[in-house]
């Protein structure tokens, strides 16, 4: 059996150049994980998720746990063969989507009682139920139950929840079932404050996990400060183990990150966008819903490898959404996926030829020309 | 350049084994055209419909006329090249349509003036409109201009329907522009009125076309209404020319009109069920949102090449429908399109093998035993 271990192969400044291997096979770090929140990453076959180079995908406790339950996928052989995906499957806690969607929450230091988004059925979730139903999905990469800090939050209000989650970490340690192949990451919390990360980071090492997550950014504090925390947290972590930042980002989030040593990453941003008729290219974002796209015989994006950039053209790409077509989703999200994984490749490249700092300001520069001029 | 041709290899009974040939590639008829309305086979990539065995696609005159408009799909290379499809694609005349969906419609002898059901814009359909715009759209076969006659229809409104058609017919073959591979077809109305049936046969014969269409069925008349007027018409159409049934149908409706001559079929329903939880089988249809579902582990259709069925339980089949995800009318109607296409493939072996009615005593036997019991 593979054992769960992370290599570094190379370092160019903060940022690395790692693999991490897991039951199901190995994760290229820096890493994009898509959403696949209700056991399918929307709108795609995950054969052609595989196709992009995405060697892992994330599924949601909260959503799974309610529709269609964990005990139900368990009968079924487990999330990966009922969902049809062979690679590594790492799952968030619950945690944080229970505080963004469920309903009549009520926490206390045992965990989190609420009622379903769906039917208003009542459920439980603490930190051995979490760690009970991510074994019951059969995930690679399990993430330890916490509170996700509400932003803004006073210190003390940060302090409160971070110690909560670190008391948390303890019992999903002492709950998560070890088995080869198969880790258990802990999430720094604190919010934006530096003292309450670095007691975080010290609670979750001296517990010990396989890998560490920095949670409650990308919730409103905005880059430069998410950058902050990340340049007063990620120094303290070890060195021999993954570095996660949870539901980051756009791509230039990404690349600040990792530029700051950071392995992994799971945003919603694709996806979504690609069922909004956004369409993120090299040089920025582009609304494909834009009537300035109506006669254009041009791809989206040259050279990108993508059906909708290889086989389509913008005036195709535009009619489908106007049209409210399935295909469009099903292209822009394709799309997007492609152009976050050959982000992850180009940075992969760019730390093992140590020019990472340059292929940052190149990319900040092409972004910055903004889409191609109208024909 | 190839030669717009129908081949005939075999009969059996009244059903024929052919090959029909166009400018974009073959087709083996009987055939089945799954429906790309709006420049798009709903839901599906055109990889996926050809890896169906499907050979033709059809579009629609009507909504393509109105979004993106006929002139912007010629300027931007033809509807072959705008959605990518290389193989042969047939378009309609618009007139169906026109009479089902447009606003504030206005007919006479000239044609149908008509507002958009999208904006209200107004709009002008006539034969020689309506040659001009498939012929702008580059279709391989080309369909006559006609009206379809209202069910119930007297049979002097049939009568008169018929009559416009007829000469709607002449003047669209006289507008219809030669080119090598690309034909017209002429489209019998008369509704369930054999000796309207048969005048618009003859009339048709006399203009001459490179195949004839059998129109105004399934509107409502019922199955046995409708094979009896196939029963009336098509033993008076030429046998070295392909007949098209129109908008027809389920699979005991196709599978009866090959045993009465028809060499083609096209139908929304495989598409529009696949986005509705309903998977055709050859066990009938299998409503996938029942609950009985939850549990099965089983795939679909058990030997079905198609990947709903290859990589996917019913759980998950029914897991992707609850939760509304784009999977599922994905995968759904890959699959109804290669139950349909098995369903000719498998009607075309018959035939071949001199043995089509006893094929058709097995399907109707096989459907009549319903879906798989639940687990």
């Amino acid at each position: 059996m593979t054992s769960f271990r992370y290599e570094r192969f190379a370092t160019d400044g903060a940022a690395r150049l790692g693999r991490l291997h897991t039951a199901h096979g190995a994760i290229d770090t820096p890493a994009f994980m898509p959403v696949g929140t209700a056991a399918t990453v929307k709108a795609m076959q995950p054969e052609s998720v595989a196709a992009t180079g995405a060697q892992i995908v994330l599924g949601n406790t909260y959503h799974l746990m309610l529709r269609p339950g964990a005990e139900r996928i368990d009968r079924l052989g487990g999330l990966h063969r009922f969902m049809n995906w062979s690679g590594p499957i790492l799952t968030d806690s619950g945690g944080f989507q229970v505080m963004s969607l469920a309903k009549l929450r009520k926490l206390d230091e045992n965990g989190v009682t609420f009622q379903s988004h769906h039917d208003g059925s009542s459920h439980h979730l603490s930190p051995e139920r979490s760690m009970e139903i991510q074994r019951l999905l059969g995930a690679d990469i399990t993430m330890a139950f916490d509170e996700c800090t509400p932003f803004p939050a006073t210190p003390a209000q940060a302090a409160d929840s971070m110690r909560l989650s670190m008391r948390w970490a303890v019992r999903s340690k002492a709950a998560f079932v070890e088995r080869p192949g198969h880790g258990l990451f802990g999430i720094v919390q604190g919010g934006i404050y530096s003292d309450l990360r670095a007691e975080s980071a010290r609670a979750l090492i001296d517990i010990g996990f396989d890998g560490y997550a920095v949670g409650g950014l990308a919730v409103g504090e905005g880059q430069e400060a998410m950058f902050a925390t990340l340049d007063a947290t990620v120094p303290l972590l070890p060195e021999d183990r993954p570095r996660y930042l949870m539901g980051v980002g756009r791509p230039s989030d990404i690349v600040g990150a990792v530029l700051r040593g950071i392995d992994m990453f799971d945003c919603v941003m694709p996806t979504r966008s690609g069922r909004t008729a956004q369409a993120f290219t090299r040089r920025g974002t582009v609304n494909l819903r834009n009537a300035r796209h109506q006669d254009d015989p041009r791809p989206l994006e040259e050279g990108c490898a993508c059906p909708a950039c290889r086989s389509y053209s913008r005036a195709y790409l535009h009619h489908l959404i106007r049209s409210e077509e399935i295909l469009g989703p099903m292209l822009l999200t394709w799309h997007n996926i492609q152009a976050y994984q050959d982000l992850m490749r180009d940075l992969r490249a760019a730390i093992g030829a140590g020019r990472v700092a340059a292929f940052a300001a190149e990319a900040a520069a092409r972004e910055a020309l903004g889409d191609i001029p109208a024909l």
